[in-house]
């Protein structure tokens, strides 16, 4: 089919799913847990088959092992992504929620109600857990999606969707079309440019992914490019804290995006030496002149710099960060209370490590990624980043002109 | 100045007011609207040398009457433009909100609060009251704006935003570089492509202008532009209601962007002909067969049709209308919850105007503008639009190595 033809038909479908009560998208959701359980020897086969054809490209150098590695369904990623949709199932229903009720006049009663944004367009590399994931996502909060993975997972992404697709199939009065998948990069193309009928763009990839898409499209995109944190070390830091939580920050995994990748330390802070000398004990490569200060390592190397003062440190993280997430650690709270009102991050850490900026760990029990945007949703995003709301105004006839001439006032009570 | 130059310093005075206190904020806003009032003969002077000039572009072809109309000041203009500025005053301030306090474990504080977006840029047409009231928007949410006006109103805005600076530089503590302006089209180019500092556009004016900026730039654009709004008729409405509602909806102000543009009647309506009598009684002209269903006349023109069903009329705004608003008019309440729900718009009304689409009268006090966008903000926007948020987490050390081990647990309680 037409991509159009797959947009528009997203398009219909979510104007019915956006009308469900959460009674149906959770038996719903039940049924598409059960059935990947049932049918997850298919998935395994389907995934061996996208395997073999990675090994050769592996074997060849075409294809990273880390992506490979992404790319392999165990067990435990086959019992996480079911268990990832019944726990969806336990969370709030993000629509239909009333976010304000008001009485403009008598009899005249507005309510800002909340409803899902429409069509996604969910781009992602070599993981065919997410397949899963953001389908249980779309079903809860009511969006419709179009989902295309990376070529290399081609057999397991048609295998999972065609499962969870026929399991819907069974659900009376699930509409159809809300789960629909493309496979080419003609299709991206189409995709990034089809604002008449998606709404919202998230990808979920590496860095050059993601700012390839948010140079193609003029559609609100969702989703970071770069995670440049930091960690600042004031001068009355507690050294034994400062190596603990840069230890955590940078090497727990470093190649997360909320990794630090820049650690500011005090030149008054009297414990410079040790704190960087732990680092190095426990296999920190450290660079004090980097090409650059905005650079992701990925690894365990870390940018460091002496800076003056909490102003200057302040400048450097608002120069060349990503406003993803940066920590102060300090035991001076005013300072950490300036650093995290003048940082313009998303996330901004007192004492802590910059691994905690995820929304599993928010407590938001489903993420759909973290956003460095200034608008929508800032920081991790769970099912309410998937919602807008609309206004809806109950009267009995009554009319603007009467509000204008003065013969009526607003009353505007909060009920 | 170059627009590069003029970005920068923006970026940087909005770091700078994001951490004002609101009663400084407020007694900017004082300081704003007195200096407004005491100057205004200045402004009333600046303003005339701009009429004349557009006098004669009026006499030549090249300006509507109805552009220079927008363009003169008047002392009811005047008097609004500066009880607008007091009304800000008493607005809640929108930034530093605490939006919720979740505990993620012991001495683990996770905390949402309200933040502003950063840099705006607000491009609009020859209407100089409005430099006024996005100033005053802008200091209220602690955003920096770069403002670009209509050439024909060039020295009413240099005049007002001068005396606007003024009264600020006598405000100790309040940062340099808030409020900017620029006069050249080159600017807006520049202004569409520099992403780097500006976070969002907004603008203010017709169709055509907001058309030609939401195709021309990567920065999120918050505004409309068309208003194709529709009223349904049902069968068991009310003849009454439904003349006098669509008259208003109408006439009132025809040329607003939520002036109804489409009448949908169902064909079983036993009253539909007296309906249409009483429209063209009123002058308005009814078209049946228009070039185009998503043609907005801003004149007492109206398109209509008879519809065989609710779901039809549904079908009809979903495929025609703008998102922007949209009214039913029954007695059958299942009918206009039905339709609240399918009409994918901003504003989904049942028994009232359209006109009511409006941030005054929806009691926010302020509007920014009407949004038609899926994401951040929909409908009237008021000066919660202008805002984003940040995650604050005040910890004791904490890292997430011990929670991944099993070590510690998270407790997500919301405090």
């Amino acid at each position: 089919m037409d991509f159009i033809n797959i947009a528009k038909a997203a398009k219909q479908a979510s104007l019915e799913i956006a009308d469900l009560n959460t009674d149906l998208k959770n038996k719903a959701l039940t049924a598409v847990a059960d059935a990947i359980e049932t049918n997850k020897e298919k998935i395994f086969d389907a995934n061996k088959k996208d395997l073999e054809e990675a090994k050769a490209l592996v074997a060849s150098g075409e294809l990273s092992q880390s992506t490979f590695n992404r790319l392999k369904l165990d067990d435990n990623k086959m019992r996480d992504m079911i268990s990832g949709i019944r726990d969806i199932i336990k969370l709030e229903d993000p629509v239909n929620k009333t976010l304000f009720t008001r009485e403009l006049d008598k009899d005249l009663i507005l309510y800002k109600v909340s409803c899902p944004i429409g069509v996604l367009g969910i781009i992602f590399e070599a993981r065919p857990d997410v397949i899963a994931q953001i389908s249980a996502l779309a079903i809860k909060s009511a969006n419709a999606v179009i989902l295309k993975g990376g070529k290399e997972s081609i057999n397991t992404n048609k295998t999972i969707l065609g499962i969870i697709n026929s399991a819907l199939d069974n659900i009376e009065g699930f509409p159809k079309n809300v789960l629909n998948q493309v496979f080419t990069r003609d299709d991206v193309a189409e995709m990034l440019k089809c604002d008449k009928y998606i709404n919202l763009i998230i990808p979920r990839g590496g860095n050059k992914l993601v700012k390839f898409i948010k140079e193609n499209t003029k559609i609100p995109v969702l989703g970071h490019a770069d995670g440049i944190c930091h960690i600042f070390v004031d001068k009355s830091a507690d050294l034994e804290m400062a190596v603990k939580v840069v230890i955590d920050a940078k090497t727990q995994y470093p190649s997360a995006c909320n990794a630090v990748e820049t650690l500011l330390i005090h030149e008054e802070f009297p414990f410079k030496t040790d704190l960087l000398k732990a680092l190095e004990t426990d296999g920190i490569k450290l660079i004090t002149h980097p090409e650059s200060w905005s650079f992701e390592y990925g690894d365990k190397i870390l940018s460091y710099k002496y800076v003056k003062s909490l102003d200057e440190a302040i400048e450097h993280i608002n120069t060349y960060g990503s406003g993803h997430t940066d920590s102060i650690l300090t035991t001076d709270t005013e300072n950490a209370e300036k650093f995290m009102n003048k940082v313009d991050s998303a996330g901004v850490y007192f004492n802590t490590s910059t691994r905690f900026a995820d929304g599993f760990r928010y407590g938001f029990g489903a993420e759909v990624g973290i956003s460095t945007n200034k608008t929508h949703a800032r920081g991790p995003v769970g099912l309410e980043g998937l919602t807008i709301y609309k206004y809806k105004l109950k009267g009995k006839g009554q009319i603007v002109a009467d509000y204008v001439s003065g013969e009526k006032h607003f009353t505007h009570r909060d009920l």
